[in-house]
């Protein structure tokens, strides 16, 4: 019988394991983040004279508007495509980990506020892959939140929110959002 | 061998628990959401004489087309970026919940057919956060789905289908859809 | 004890089922699809000369380009409306399953790489319903990864990655996209 016993307390042990083992139903999944990252971004938009450095450029805008001047009524209407260097301090000139590539609309005319779509492409010895963004930036928040859509390579199936903060601005011209992602779906 | 059996006994429930706990791969996930909403929202696009009530403007047009007025051959092209209130009921004067942000855009030349990417931003005492949408609008069809791709805050990390019906237009001025929103995954 | 210990027996064996059943942690799910297919689809840019036969347009420029001709600059800015059919094999003739509609931005100076935010909305015997994709398409890689943001109909809630192969490409008029499509979460 001590075999027996040991056998059943084996299959006791093993009873638990299954269970703990259990994912929980998402729902109660408890909001603490597989992976958590800081960057900078930089972004600075063309501006009839800015060629050479400008990483930005409107590209489309509202009837009373034109793409080399953001328009009036909070820049309502203007489409800004940009391929703008990330670092990991707020140092323009720091050597890129990658590039935010993509678009956002000023979609409001009393106030500041945009539509974004892009994606973050690493190239560093530390990441390869993308990972890819949607949302609202009310962007006279302090912090706003943006969703992780997506993501390839060493951010495979990912999903999470992003906060954005404004670091810096610098007239129309230039601007630097530092962006905290955090991860709730790593695989 | 009596606390023997009720011991098996035991361990047999116990085993048939930790079956039932066991979270169903997500293949075999029953289709039912965590939370159903249904909200309105009203555009009204500028036509170069609303400029006061307007909710969204084109600020990206086909060579054949203009800023002003949409584009023929089912408005192709025309690029439309809105910023339009959300409401409970079908009543464009009811008190906004929220803003519905972002853009679409008419793709096909036969048919009306747009691409959507937007969020909603809710500011009322219920619902405070956003939600992200992104999917194909064949706007003929009585009912079309697109893909719930995000959230933050009430609705932080959301996944879920949309379905929309157009719920009144006014020629090429105003149109208000009636949005059905089903999230299935909730956190 | 014979009884007793084929019981034990199967309580083992229903043990090892019940944690073979328990869903993995998403962490550490293994990375085997839940459905692939490939699609390919055909993208013909209207140029001014080719009305009858294009399905994409360009609808957003920078200042120093048009909407009729693609920008130099690798084609910085331009952004392109598409409807572009699909089908199974590499033939633009082949009867289409459906169509690819949505947008690419243009977003580099140095390089060619786009943004793409599309849908693929199915349309034959085999599928009905749409999956809508994100993603940055570094277009001068062999291959290059997309997230499949969302899906409905047959594809409701899927989520995946989409590789992308550029197939063929005449000019600046024609280009073909092999689409490999792996759903890791299928509903």
């Amino acid at each position: 019988m001590d075999a027996a016993k040991k056998f059943l307390a084996f299959l006791f042990l093993l009873s638990l394991l299954s269970i703990s083992m259990a994912a929980p139903s998402r729902k109660y999944r408890a909001r603490k983040p597989c992976k958590s990252m800081v960057f900078y971004f930089h972004d600075i938009i063309y501006n009839g004279k800015n060629a050479k450095n400008a990483t930005s450029a409107i590209v489309g805008a509202p009837s009373w508007g034109n793409r080399t001047i953001l328009a009036g009524q909070s820049h309502f209407g203007d489409l800004v495509v940009f391929d703008d260097p990330i670092t990991l301090d707020n140092n323009l000139h720091s050597t890129p980990v990658g590039r935010a590539q993509g678009f956002y609309i000023y979609d409001k005319k009393d106030i500041f506020t945009a539509w974004l779509g892009f994606s973050f492409v690493f190239n560093s010895t530390e990441h390869k892959g993308s990972l890819n963004f949607a949302g609202a930036d009310p962007l006279m928040n302090k912090t706003r939140d943006i969703s992780v859509i997506g993501g390839t390579g060493d951010f495979f199936m990912a999903r999470g929110v992003a906060t954005l903060m404004t670091d810096s601005f610098e007239g129309e011209v230039y601007f630097r959002l530092r962006t905290d992602i955090k991860l709730y779906e790593c695989w």
